[in-house]
């Protein structure tokens, strides 16, 4: 069904596509079917591109046996090593390092704490010993917590803004995976709400997943902490804390879907066994036909190629034994996608 | 600038107002500005209509000094005694006693629990007393815990289709307030979206806001506790308990705000000292145009009166003190509404 293009056409078609996603209501028009335009040019073609290209058909167009309200047709994504990469770590965890560093040269005591040590040290294993990650959850307080969420922000910015991934030399927020930026603003111009539903920090994610993904910060799911309120010479203002902490993973994704959402996604995307209960919470006797996907990385070459045994987090076991049965479509990066980053 | 109407045309305008709100993109229509139409028949002409109409007017129109881009036009809305009433008790503890009764009918044995019988008796008093409210929290654990979400679901329905107010006589969710349901369309049909942010429980409002309100459940913020994620004969499903449970009321309002919507609103809606903080959070030292506004309860004759000493909840004093201050306006109930409730 997908129309084949010539090289020069797929540009053509890109631009294209890029324009409908920024005109959501010309993208409605039945007379200019979206897919027609490739709508995802950076897959290549082949079971994978076709099965979501299938799908998002099949749930939007009035008329279609499966078609799904506009209201019901949520989207749930993971976010680290899915919509960007996890490695050499994921990227919030660089921001803790990164930014402890700068802490510790205004606050040299620092360096007496044996987890500030082992931060500094590289010595992540120590950081995660315990059933509660003590070390982690030490410099997550030292790094996301105390100041204000405007000083979070402004903090995040200025890192975005300096900081360069050590085997891209870019900026962070542009390794953002081409092939996923085409396919949320595919899934958007068929009248999909897209989600983040991150282990990442809310806070973190807001301050640049609308200019990134084009994802608003109240389609942002993730871990949180409470803020504290207060007014400071009459400004209100919110003071981070590391209270009544909510991990957003493994089997709290369904749950944290349920909090921010209230609403069950037909379909989800991830990359490991983090994502395992959302991608079963959102095809599993779902009423409405649902969709689930993994981002298997296989692609040593490009970026990184991991299952079992990740460099980072990520691991992929569980749900890559289970994506047959459940009917879960898998992607191979190294086959599946043509590019993998934006052109600089 | 409001066009005065005649009162067959008031009714013509409710009747176009209606339709434009099912039409936005036929509202956002440059000839036809909505409120030439009067978007609020309910509400009488007088300085907080015309505030009220003013307001948008200033932040939605393009070219205005003082335009909103539409991301950022979040209002926030109260629920008990703001969108609709809260006597004789806050419409949930209704549902909770109801719903009790029936629990003691099937276990008997419940009744040896003595807030248990403190609820039944009509002894609030009894429940809320200790810093922590022991006897309410049982009460809730009781009647919103153990069961699964779509369980929880099925019972608010059934008890909305059959439980009767008993001064109205009418199904609780034919009481919100039609100057309120007018309100919320004219933001809408404005660009704005519209957010619940109640101290009511987010899994109850969720059920029916989107039918009465025109809310959708993603954007309902209210108290939540977690959910336990299951597998049950390969259906997923969503236990609600009452653990790590957070209180979307006063200083968790901006709170809850930040967490689940994570931008500031410019409107903001209440009716007691519990939406205090919202309201400063919403109108000080916010850097865009913000609106406050509160509905003072003076109506005995149509609905109640009550603000230092309300019969249940929704107390009503310091909000009202700092209004004059922070540029709040007062909604006087039976001054300000010509109408209470929609027509059944």
């Amino acid at each position: 069904m997908v129309i084949q293009l010539s090289p020069a056409g797929a540009v053509r078609a890109a631009a294209l596509a890029l324009l409908l996603a920024a005109a959501p209501s010309f993208a409605a028009t039945p007379a200019v079917p979206v897919r027609a335009l490739d709508a995802l040019p950076s897959w290549r073609e082949g079971p994978v591109k076709r099965a979501i290209l299938t799908y998002v058909e099949r749930v939007s167009r009035p008329g279609s046996a499966d078609y799904v309200p506009a209201a019901e047709r949520i989207a749930t994504f993971d976010n680290d090593g899915t919509l960007w990469p996890e490695n050499p770590l994921p990227f919030q965890m660089l921001y803790a390092l990164d930014t402890l560093r700068e802490r510790v040269k205004q606050e040299p005591t620092l360096r007496d704490d044996p987890m500030v040590q082992a931060a500094l040290g590289g010595d992540l294993a120590r950081l995660l010993e315990g059933p509660r990650h003590e070390g982690l959850l030490r410099v997550l307080a030292l790094t996301h917590a105390g100041m204000t969420t405007e000083e979070f922000r402004a903090s995040v910015q200025r890192w975005l803004a300096t900081a360069r991934h050590p085997r891209y030399g870019r900026p962070y927020d542009q390794l953002a995976y081409q092939p996923m930026l085409e396919l949320l603003r595919h899934l958007r111009a068929n009248g999909f709400r897209t989600f983040i539903v991150s282990g990442g920090g809310a806070d973190f994610l807001r301050v640049w997943s609308e200019r990134v993904y084009g994802i608003p910060p109240e389609q942002v799911v993730g871990s949180t902490a409470l803020t504290r309120f207060e007014l400071r010479d009459g400004e209100p203002v919110l003071v981070k804390t590391t209270n009544h902490l909510f991990v957003d993973d493994k089997a709290g994704k369904p749950v944290g879907i349920h909090a921010f959402i209230g609403r069950r996604p037909i379909a989800a995307f991830g990359n490991s066994d983090g994502d395992l209960q959302m991608l079963q919470f959102t095809t599993m006797a779902n009423s409405r036909p649902s969709f689930g996907l993994l981002v298997h990385h296989t692609d040593a070459r490009r970026e990184y190629a991991y299952d079992a045994h990740p460099t980072s987090s990520g691991k992929l076991v569980e749900a890559l034994q289970q994506a047959p049965k459940r009917g879960w479509v898998v992607v191979d990066m190294a086959k599946d996608w043509a590019v993998l980053f934006p052109k600089p």
